[in-house]
């Protein structure tokens, strides 16, 4: 059983981030806190149809309000 | 090439949510927004060691601290 197996990346996943906004089509979003192999947070949005993962800012203005916004699209 | 190869879900991934907090124990964090297959926000954290995957309340206040905290800790 490796550490990758259990999804336990070795080293940062991005290598630098996108600046503009991508707008509505994210199919997912992960949240990756700092640890031992990665200094940084990483945030990194998968896009809706072509799968495209995309590392974002996570001290960008907008990258905070679409997380906030994504939140609270709750259950309707 | 399958929706599913895109991974892309066609269903929710939660059935219940986590209600006690998770601690510090994350590996990551999935926000998944609404879509046509889920008319829910899923949020699920996966724990370190384990590998572990916790579905979370978006509604519960400790879960966006959390996910504050995560966005907030940043390259020291």
């Amino acid at each position: 059983i490796s550490l990758r197996s259990l999804g336990v990346e070795l080293h940062c996943r991005c290598i630098q981030t996108e600046s503009k906004p991508i707008g509505r089509h994210i199919q997912k979003v992960e949240l990756i806190p700092t640890n031992s192999h990665c200094e940084d947070t990483e945030i990194i949005a998968t896009l809706k149809k072509t799968g495209q993962e995309v590392c974002l800012d996570p001290e960008a203005p907008w990258v905070k309000r679409m997380i906030a916004r994504i939140i609270a699209n709750r259950k309707r």
